[in-house]
């Protein structure tokens, strides 16, 4: 289907429903008319037919249908009304020469390459052109080495075989997905001195053991690989030769031997397929527990000279060009606050699921808003509307985008909202709790298309049911528990890393939220596989694109209400019980570390490890780190008081400000605008500068998962206690300069 | 190897011990000296070719060798100087004539039949004679119809089923073992209108999940199945057409058809190979979390017509003769004070592991004290060794001896120690908890030859390991690791059912113990399989049998000391901490199903079910069941505080009771002697008045795993409030029988 053609089928929807939004347009006491009017134009057929347009081709960056699919968006986008334009940046992206993997001991086995066809699947037969299983930014090289299978390769993993005299010096560790960003495992298997990583798919966690393998169901089958950036986007997204600044064709570039995010030893993803050849070779102690998988195998530690593995990867280190899409409609009455929304276009191979279903679900709103603006309606702010390229190897298109424009953004921009791929299933928000009532709000006003209830209730529903079986994956926290079943709020979730917010969020302190449906249908069993088609996702991920139109709706509202209306509508008060809690879990943190450290000393001391160990399986004590020291909290647990009662008081003072004059109310919102940006500390993270907001960051070692408070908590995990004591320090005052600037508005709106 | 080349073979050893044992013996001063003579007859040795001998052929009732294993027994017993004779009873014991198993849709696959040959063990090519695969007293039949999988077949799988709209009734249900004793899942199947039953052995269970398949470890191979009885042993164990009754010859018998506990459906045990054939055809929802299993596929519910089975099974159902061998040593000083000692003879295939490690452990004591008793020495009260027959089926052998001898048992037995199949690991010790304390002590004088130091510390070391691990499996009560953390006394277990030890504990309330090591080598994956073998004994299980010398140093230990001295070593503090602590659960118990009871009310009310449910799995509230009332327990609770008191002073008086007068001193131990008696109710646990201890139960849905205080706990589990009320009080009369009984002694001893 041709564009020209989409836009005729849905001409007459938009004259349909032009009188009722011209009546509404300018005049905000009729913003539920507004929400109606472009609620009409949101349409699931759309949607199928750009998806389909789109994901007809492999678009990973430097793809051919990448850049069109850019320019075909930059044209939607002009026709529906945007001041549109492509903005483009040169980054590092390695693309693959030649990918080898083999097992030569104790026989030879060819393993690897592309993903074979699937008859039911048309997509899937048509891949010239496209990335083979490959991961970005690994380091290149050709090895031979024993294989030491790690489990998902995270720092108890080894412990575990410190515990069992196992390393991984000189060998190639094997882990599988899963416990911790993918990035991580080959980063520290290096650091452990692996010369090579292996990254599979596990049934148990992505496969049979969650549903039937594509194309019975959407699970992934043993032939799909998992594809992916292994850049250490911990330290800084973005292309690894331009930190902090943008990839412009002129700028001042690292080289790739500098670039510290770029990996050094060559890895590959491989299938459960491919897993299994090896994993049923490995000798050494059988694992039991919590450190196996789903294959139909003992798993072994390996380590031996019993199998050995070929693996070699060559890429192309050249420059290579990014698409931003970027399209503005000015703001009325404040044209000067920029409300930005994002979703990226780039995807692994033919991306139909992640990045397109949210991405058609952000053009559905773009041609909603422009049917809006023809009928004469203007935002109060400017909205920005960004499909952003190359998110998948390290959400280059926005951090370059962000660094770019960091100063204006930094003045200008309000608010970020974020997606990705989309699904069937439950409402996901994710973002700073000053938004929290915001998305609650818009959540309460948008229709599950299973239920008919709001997709607000359905979480709602979702949580209880949970909880009651007890598979409520948040029940340690029970505020969502209780959020439920009160009928109050539901929490949203710390930002972590994994999408296109982070460098508005943690970088520059752009207030960000990120949504999404999901955790019914196929569930990411095609997730950076080449079977994530059109028919994939139509056939299990969302048929129809039912959740499409649905996360139009609610997103759509989202920017409404953020561009319209006297303020953005942040509630001071769910921020700061949330720094309350997250500054007592901190506390529980240190404590409990303090308790196991003990306990870990005492049996140690003991020899019980020693002890209880099966001479099957001879296990010696984990390294011993010493007691974590008492860590002096007060200033974080007086700053978290004081934001509570400052929050409190200009939550009030705001409920007061439509009484105000118009002078005091200008002078509110001048203050509460850029609230958020002073959680950014210049100096940054320790060790990770790039990393500048000291509430909402990535882990180290979780990598997408967040760690709020990161400066405090991730010194003590990490025993930096010098730094815990310094962050503590540092958090408070930027929480105290958050609680002063809410003291600052109150005041002058009295 | 002849029996008397192996008693020339130790002659030597006794001629060396017997100088000193004969200046020990008799006096009790020296009983260090008696049971370093003990040990010193204890061999490995002995037991490697015992066990070679007696798992040379099939050894399940009725089979010729479990009769050779008998006679050769009461051979070795009156040649170790011990009055021993066999003891027959006539039993209804069914066998296989015929078992039929086959897929008949969508395609024919015969499933089913004897397991193969595995090259490296010998005995499994000598399979004539043995039993298939097979589930006594299962209910015969030829059924074809769909297939059901149920998981583990429990009551809570069964809501899981009904939540979904599926049953099970006319059609052939497949459980996997485990979460329940075996029995427990035809006859629910049965109860749900179920038409047959298959069982299987999954994989993630008892299998790979765990360890190598053997023959490359000890771990269950796909082609290994567990038999097993699937008699009701939860309304009562024994013969089931003579409930409370000996079996002898002429005893008024029930007919095949009346007797309770004979299943109505066929069924048959199958192995996971076999199993995978079957459910990688199943339709329906898939199965998430916890209701799966590890084979390598998704699992479905089934119950469609895609998958049908014929199962067919027809046994012959006449009386067999079984042969308990009894040996007696008197007692000096006490003959009418009886310690009986016990392990069964009979298995399902070879039996090497079960039973035969734990009856050569017995061997080995039977031989060391016959030496002992050669030097001069006796015990002060009667000793009685048991090697039963036919506990596979349904503790054939111990429950009709012990219903033959009832009355006499009830006046002279003052403590039963059983033992059953042994392994390499860790001490398991369970039973009545006044021997807490005299089990522990003899543990901590025996060492683990692994680690050379008390059996008693390596269990604590292992609890230790485990809860730092997380993996410990009685972390809810921390009473075992605050023990093994303080040096304490480890608690010992409450015992269920599942061994010999039933009858005497819970038909007649002496004193029981059930000890066993193990937890490492080969984990039970030959358990009731024809790989039960003397080769994966020596090879996986326990090699050397180093154990197996362990189990008979400690179980000789308690011998030695329950026979000499002048009393049973019972401490009653430790009953009444342990009354107390089940009284809390019971109580926490009827609170929580009341929180979980109004839970499941309010969701259902608010739809919330419904809601939450995915299209794909769609799922309805579980059936409601009324919220549980308040319960009043005051009389329990007043009768434990009541036994704590009395229990305290009752250990002082005895630790004074050296100082007393000889009369004194006896007319005390005459008070305690058969206090554990007073724990039968004669009325028995509602619906099962077989089962009469009031502390001590299996439970009817755990089969094997106890219940304590069952007469309050299942009632409140099942929702028979009113049995819950008057088992309050039945409950507390007992216990308050006790405690008068403990004051009686006290002012016995004043």
């Amino acid at each position: 289907m041709t564009i020209a053609s989409r836009l005729l089928a849905t001409a007459a929807l938009i004259s349909l429903t032009t009188a009722g939004v011209a009546q509404a347009a300018p005049a905000h006491s009729d913003a539920k008319a507004i929400e109606r009017a472009f609620d009409a134009q949101i349409s699931s057929t759309d949607q199928l037919a750009w998806l389909k347009d789109m994901s007809s081709a492999p678009n990973h960056v430097s793809s051919p249908h990448d850049r069109a699919n850019a320019e075909m968006q930059l044209a939607l986008f002009k026709q529906w009304g945007w001041n549109a334009r492509i903005e483009t940046f040169q980054v590092l992206y390695p693309t693959p020469i030649s990918t080898t993997l083999e097992l030569v001991v104790p026989e030879r086995v060819v393993l690897g390459g592309q993903e074979p066809a699937v008859p039911e699947d048309p997509s899937s037969a048509n891949l010239q052109g496209a990335l083979p299983p490959y991961l970005a930014y690994q380091g290149d090289g050709d090895v031979t080495a024993s294989v030491v299978y790690v489990n998902y390769g995270m720092p108890d993993d080894y412990e575990a075989l410190a515990a069992r005299g196992i390393n991984v010096k000189g060998k190639i560790v094997l882990a599988r997905y899963g416990g911790g960003w993918r990035g991580l495992k080959p980063k520290l298997a290096q650091e452990h001195g692996a010369a090579g990583c292996l990254i599979y798919s596990d049934p148990a966690d992505d496969g049979y053991g969650e549903r039937d393998p594509f194309p019975r169901g959407g699970g992934r089958p043993e032939t799909g690989v998992q594809r992916g950036s292994v850049q250490d986007l911990t330290q800084y997204p973005g292309d690894p030769l331009t930190p902090g600044i943008g990839a412009t064709a002129d700028a001042k570039r690292l080289t790739r031997e500098t670039a510290p995010t770029i990996l050094k030893i060559p890895a590959l993803p491989i299938s459960y397929g491919d897993a299994a050849k090896i994993m049923s070779r490995l000798e050494g102690p059988v694992i039991g527990g919590r450190a196996r998988g789903g294959l139909a195998l003992a798993y072994h530690w390996g380590g031996t000279d019993a199998v050995k593995v070929h693996l070699a990867v060559k890429s192309d280190w050249s420059l290579k060009p990014i698409y931003d899409v970027i399209a503005v409609m000015p703001g009325a009455t404040r044209p000067d606050e920029w409300v930005v929304r994002g979703n990226h276009h780039d995807g692994w191979v033919f991306g139909a699921s992640d990045p397109l279903t949210g991405q058609v679900a952000l053009m559905s709103e773009a041609k909603a808003l422009g049917a809006l603006k023809r009928t004469g309606w203007r935002p109060d702010r400017t909205i920005v509307y960004a499909s952003w390229d190359g998110e998948e190897p390290g959400l280059l298109g926005s951090t370059e985008w962000v660094e770019t424009h960091a100063d204006e953004l930094a003045r200008k921009a309000v608010l970020y909202i974020n997606t990705d791929n989309n699904g069937r299933g439950f409402l996901s928000a994710e973002g700073s709790h000053d938004l929290q009532h915001f998305v609650n709000a818009a959540a309460r006003d948008v229709t599950d298309p299973q239920t008919s209830m709001s997709v607000l209730d359905r979480l709602r529903a979702n949580v209880r049911a949970g909880a009651y079986a007890g598979t409520e994956r948040r029940a340690e926290d029970t505020s969502a528990i209780d959020a439920a079943k009160s009928g109050g709020d539901m929490p949203i979730e710390a930002l972590g890393s994994g999408s296109d917010y982070s460098a508005f969020l943690q970088h520059l302190g752009i207030p960000s939220l990120n949504i999404g449906f999901g955790g019914e249908g196929g569930g990411g069993g095609s997730y950076h596989s080449a079977y994530d088609s059109y028919y994939h996702v139509t056939k299990f991920d969302d048929p129809g694109l039912a959740y499409g139109a649905v996360l139009s709706k609610m997103v759509g509202r989202l920017v409404l209400r953020a561009a319209d209306g006297p303020r953005v509508p942040a509630r001071y008060g769910d921020f700061a019980t949330t720094v309350s809690r997250y500054v007592s879990q901190v506390k529980k943190l240190a404590t409990d570390q303090r308790d196991k450290d003990r306990a870990l000393r005492d049996l140690t001391r003991d020899d019980v490890f020693k002890l209880a160990s099966n001479p099957d399986d001879p296990t010696s004590a984990p390294e011993g780190k010493g007691v974590t020291p008492l860590i002096d909290m007060l200033a974080l647990e007086d700053a978290a008081d004081r934001l509570t009662r400052s929050a409190h008081a200009a939550d009030a003072a705001i409920e007061r400000m439509p009484t105000l004059l118009p002078a005091a109310q200008t002078h509110m919102q001048t203050k509460l605008r850029d609230i958020d940006q002073l959680l950014i500390d210049r100096a940054g993270l320790p060790g990770r500068p790039w990393f500048r907001n000291l509430v909402y960051a990535p882990g180290t070692l979780t990598g997408y998962g967040a760690k709020t408070l990161p400066g405090v908590r991730e010194a003590i995990e990490q025993r930096r206690f010098a730094d815990a004591t310094a962050y503590v320090a540092r958090t408070a005052a930027v929480l105290n300069a958050y609680s002063d600037r809410l003291d600052a508005a109150v005041n002058a709106g009295k």
